[in-house]
């Protein structure tokens, strides 16, 4: 998407293959700065502390990674250990695993003198892949908005969460894809987005890439999303995902949940873009999914610009009170009006996910 | 309850009237400043910018704001413009009116001469019968948390939203009442408390005033309430209320009615604490509650404590993003478990509150 009018991706390799370089979201939208991860530390290092995050944007970053590693040494052991790695920097999202898994397939059976510059062509092949599968959701997910147009021509309404835009993918983004997909065509659309403590990513990241954009859209506090719904505010949510258990239960960024009860309890269609890599076909259902737990000072502090100009973190808290920061929650299947996947939409069901990836549904659990 | 161990009310008159003595809540937890008010002007500035807040601390500080009005003039012209100046500093929270009613009239019948010392001393016995009300209702609750502790013998986990403790009242607090009874009975009780933005009294007042009194508790971001629930960390919900509508429909801080949603999707009870004085016998339902909409800047912006010592304000969101701020949402009678009064706990429905309440519900309006 654009950055001042230029079309931009989130994650490009340097010419020559000295690097890959990222936007690092954490000073964002305060600063726009690129950085350049010119090692396997320095991918897995971005992805820990959230220079690059998003389920899609991490798996791309840890597919880079092991091009990285393999620059220093491309011996089957320094795969398997540069897998390791990067599978150990956060635990949710499983395109992390399903990237890394892809990237082992893929080069394990090769020579070593070739693994290097193959995992720099198979990392911008999973790029390539991402944008195509984001603008395939955004297709589909554009419906669901213009049936809403279609149904009174007036401004659409959609509530999203956290960033799940193209900021969390390598362009286009999972939840937004339908949002600028509709924008494009001349829907009038607007973005309610909700803050998403502790770390902000929908005040920070999701207002940035919109007003990048030109979307329109309103912060609110996470707070406020029932009170939205309650009073006819909010035609339709839209969030994305950072695992989905083959039943359809969906882990996101902490708070989905709330909203998606919040929808349930009056009326409001709520969908989630959901593109392959997500799907967990291993998980029956959501109960399994390990939800990362951060650091306290995520929620104690928290960084803004301070009107002198500095990006600078400040204390909430009293000193002596204790915080706890799980980072995402588990929305159960059934609160979930359909899944918005790059095949179209299904419901939130086995049935209806293994009608759309039937090759990979024939070999998934199922809850008893 | 406890600053530095001595006990200390949130307002209080000074000797000679020459002004009343606030706690500044604004700077909160970084600062214990205190304040005071000489004035009208004082106290309506006081009360729209939130240096006190909190349904019952809202009425006390208007029935001292009349006091103060009344030195300079004790006119029933005057009386009558000091309380609709008051009346106007915010909408939401009933006890407003109750209290200005109340001091209404009281001091209009008598001769102006009288008016000013009256008016010290009906402000001084509505703060003492707060105290004595939350007193009241923590005895009641705290049979409720007692109940959880009988069941299992372990720590019972409170969870709470914005304060509702004794910062938002004169003393005690309404939902934190029970909690302070319970732990000073030596039952084991963790609160957790969840931050409650934008303002965060949850992360700034709330968990201040509990590590004041030594009670354990953890923060979160309000995101976390679900995730929670979901996985049995929380055995009741106590909230306070700005305003209850006559068939128990209540109006509290923004976000309650998330939390209450999750709590009845878990069977996790959820009680409200509701003082006579912030029942609003004149409402059918929730429906006719105003809710206020404050300052975008308060989404938009967050005031913390800088490393360096002192308490500023950060930018959260791009410059260019718009925010809105509905400062309060109303949880619909059926999510709620019960309404805990000062006369005890009872079902949040016409009939549960007039059985407390004979002599107002008789007159109350009610639901066609």
């Amino acid at each position: 998407m654009n950055i001042h009018g230029i079309p931009t991706r989130t994650i490009r390799p340097l010419a020559g293959h000295g690097g890959v370089e990222i936007i690092d979201q954490t000073v964002l939208p305060h600063r726009l700065a690129f950085r350049t991860l010119r090692t396997l530390d320095d991918a897995a290092e971005a992805i820990s502390v959230m220079r690059v995050r998003g389920a899609p944007l991490i798996g791309a970053t840890a597919a880079y990674g092991i091009a990285l590693a393999l620059a220093e040494e491309a011996s089957e052991g320094r795969l398997a250990s540069a897998c390791a790695r990067l599978l150990g920097t956060r635990p949710t999202a499983v395109n992390l695993r399903w990237a890394l898994e892809r990237m082992q397939n893929r080069l394990a059976p090769l020579p070593a003198a070739q693994r290097c510059e193959a995992a720099w062509t198979e990392a911008a092949a999973l790029c390539d892949e991402d944008v195509v599968l984001n603008q395939s959701i955004g297709r589909h997910g554009m419906e669901l908005i213009k049936w809403h147009y279609e149904q009174s021509p007036r401004t659409v309404n959609v509530m999203t969460h956290c960033n799940a835009g193209w900021l969390a993918t390598v362009d286009w983004g999972t939840a937004l894809a339908p949002v600028y997909t509709a924008f494009d065509a001349g829907v009038a659309v607007h973005v309610w987005v909700s803050e998403t403590r502790p770390r902000n990513q929908g005040a920070a990241l999701t207002a940035w890439e919109l007003a990048q954009h030109g979307v329109p859209h309103t912060v609110v506090a996470d707070n406020a999303a029932g009170h939205l719904m309650q009073h006819g505010q909010v035609d339709l949510v839209i969030v994305g995902a950072d695992r989905a258990a083959s039943n359809g239960d969906v882990a996101n960024k902490i708070g989905t949940y709330l909203k998606a009860l919040a929808a349930r309890d009056n009326g409001v269609p709520f969908y989630v873009a959901v593109p392959g890599p997500t799907i967990d076909w291993r998980l029956a259902d959501g109960s399994g999914i390990p939800i990362e737990e951060r650091a306290a000072s995520e929620v104690t502090h928290i960084q803004g610009e301070a009107e002198a100009g500095g990006v600078m973190s400040v204390r909430l808290t009293p000193a002596q009170s204790a915080a706890a920061n799980p980072a995402f929650d588990v929305t159960p299947a059934r609160l979930i009006t359909g899944l918005i996947t790059e095949r179209g939409v299904c419901s939130a069901t086995h049935e209806g996910l293994t009608q759309r990836y039937p090759e990979a549904g024939a070999n998934a659990r199922r809850t008893a």
